[in-house]
């Protein structure tokens, strides 16, 4: 038998504990409010095999077609006029299409970060994110965010008293895991500090098409005058996650090093899948289609939330967001998280262990529940069992 | 104006020479032999249409939804069965989709390099893998590629006298650029090699399914008793590049490393695509849809072999592929390949200039030629400019 030697990252990287958790939720009886899908009753199918269809018919083989690493063209500017929604004036060669956001993720490692470098995040954040900067064994410091943002207080010490923070990452939007939003002072503030402190900020926004309540909030980007703020874009939720189409907004210079370590890790994303997004874009309308995706993850939040008022113990605290897909809640302080996993899914009800989402050190008693998949008899089922399991807890 | 700290990989990894060249060539006038392109008349167009149409009737929204990171297992199975074609018995547990090969490349440098490690290559290699491995900053060693295969004593040189040599890389069938293939001598020895210094092989085969012509080969992974090759393969030139489909085949626990950094560096790939794949294996005559690729791709080769032979001087030395998309020409010493570059691109011929293929010091008078893009007539009137050119030559 052979020994092979892999990297030394090979021993800090450990597969992410929520796509493991979802393989085993495989059976059709099981409740799951553990993964960030949206619902596939959502995904335009019809729309996507006509224009499959049309875009075949008259593009022909260079529909499959090697294409460039930047992105479609047509696709790109189709991004650049989104953005005016999220009051960001951009260009096309401001923009390179990704295979997912998590691809955009996984590129900021590439072009920022050294073996020790900091990288500051939330505290909570997401998982997926850590993982992907971790291939350059950077050290993660997490700053409390609370209910309107990171604890900018805390940030700025951080920021003052470590030399080599390379990156700024955060989710202003319907947070995951907290499903909290920043308040827009937060927001400002936050790019005030990069500029101060010279560390430019990763804003990861895959949820900010689905606000269903509450006033709609300008991005971080927006308040970015300098070129300090790269912006992540999905469209994950919003059209499909199995066509894989993110994006990075970012001024050149920053954006042509994406490009360079893109052409290494995939050449370009699905030529095709590019396509089919842009005609969907082209042909039909997004605003209306947002619209209805809203109104069903609406009706599950509401619901969710209701069901937690009903059958959750009255010392559960938990957030109320205004869009996105999750709710984060805290448990009474005896309740791991973990173990209760353990239990419900025994109990065919599972969710994601709110320790899987703090980079360093162990906060147990919190869980997260996803809301977008289930439907709602699903949802008061799966609630009224997960209430039961809680308020009888007693390990 | 701020200062952004790249990481320092960023001043070692430059663009692909041949991505960048690539672009220039959207001239409908430029006849090219630059692009390793398959043709786009061999896509299966139609069928891609129809068997999206019953995927998406059939699986609705499950064809779009988020899949696992390993890949669609009726597409593994179907890959399983194929590699017995290529000598070698496995397993589906052995197989995960890449988005393209080129992502293998990528995550091959991902779980075995820290800086400063020794990879081995031919010499001349695939641009792309280097550039792929350099995220991590090794040592390349480049051992010179014969006519039959890598220097097998250079590279015992080459594996006793360096300490940490963690791979080597080597393509060989229809080697890129040299249209080259490994005698079976070679193939076998350098499995014992790799035992002997216990440094695992990465065969890189995207050509293999495309041999018009000479004793069918197996594989170097069909001598490996021991674990210690990882295959890498693609479906890219064989049914079409732009749904970015390769796949990596390796004993389990090398590729659950590979799973592991496949998880960080894009979730999964497009979940569409590996169903249109596995839809079009499953339901169509694979090995019929080959044959009439090879059938094209063969004609353009002996009219490429013949135009050199008419058009070039005499002193041009060139391999002769026994499939593939590539030959490998030699020019008399004096040529710089790159300035033969620039005037043929004046004269709307193009092709990749061979110093592009050595990863370490200068090698000036070689150029790739690609038969693969261009129809019959292209190639007649491009190698007639192209051979003008070279005999006219006199800078």
């Amino acid at each position: 038998m052979i020994n092979i030697k892999y990297a030394k990252r090979m021993d800090f990287i450990k597969a992410s504990e929520i796509r493991e958790t979802l393989k085993l939720l495989s059976k059709p009886e099981m409740i799951s409010f553990a993964g960030g899908n949206p619902d596939p009753e959502t995904f335009p199918v019809d729309v996507i095999n006509e224009v499959t269809s049309k875009i075949l018919s008259e593009h022909r083989g260079n529909a499959l077609q090697y294409s460039p690493t930047e992105g479609y063209n047509p696709l790109r500017v189709k991004i650049v006029e989104r953005m005016k929604n999220y009051g960001v004036e951009t260009f096309i060669d401001n923009i390179l299409i990704t295979s997912g956001s998590q691809q955009g993720l996984s590129l900021t490692g590439d072009v920022f970060l050294n073996e020790g470098d900091i990288v500051i995040c939330e505290s909570p954040t997401y998982f997926g994110a850590i993982n992907a900067f971790k291939k350059y064994l950077p050290k993660i410091i997490d700053v409390k965010t609370e209910k309107d943002g990171i604890d900018l207080n805390e940030l700025e010490k951080v920021l003052s008293r470590e030399k080599n923070v390379k990156l700024i990452y955060v989710i202003p939007d319907f947070q995951n895991p907290t499903g909290n939003s920043w308040s827009i002072e937060k927001r400002k503030k936050i790019v005030d500090l990069s500029l101060k402190y010279n560390v430019p900020i990763v804003e990861d926004n895959p949820y900010i098409e689905l606000r269903f309540s509450g006033e709609k909030l300008p991005t971080i980007k927006h308040f970015d005058t300098d070129g300090n703020v790269i912006y992540l874009g999905s469209y994950s939720k919003t059209f499909c996650p199995g066509l894989r189409i993110g994006w990075i907004n970012a001024q050149k210079d920053i954006l042509n090093k994406y490009i360079i370590m893109k052409q290494g890790a995939d050449l370009q994303t699905n030529t095709l899948a590019q396509r089919q997004l842009f005609e969907f874009l082209n042909s039909y309308d997004f605003d209306s289609h947002i619209n209805n995706i809203k109104n069903v993850y609406k009706k599950r939040h509401d619901l969710m939330i209701k069901m937690i008022n009903d059958y959750f113990p009255k010392d559960c605290k938990y957030s109320i967001p205004n869009g996105g897909f999750f709710i984060w809640v805290e448990l009474p302080e005896n309740i791991d998280g973990k173990k209760l996993l353990s239990t419900s899914i025994e109990n065919n009800v599972a969710f994601i262990s709110g320790s899987s989402f703090y980079p360093n050190g162990q906060v147990n008693n919190y869980i997260r529940l996803s809301y977008s998949t289930m439907q709602e008899d699903k949802i008061t089922e799966g609630m009224r069992r997960l209430g039961k399991i809680i308020k009888n807890w007693n390990h």
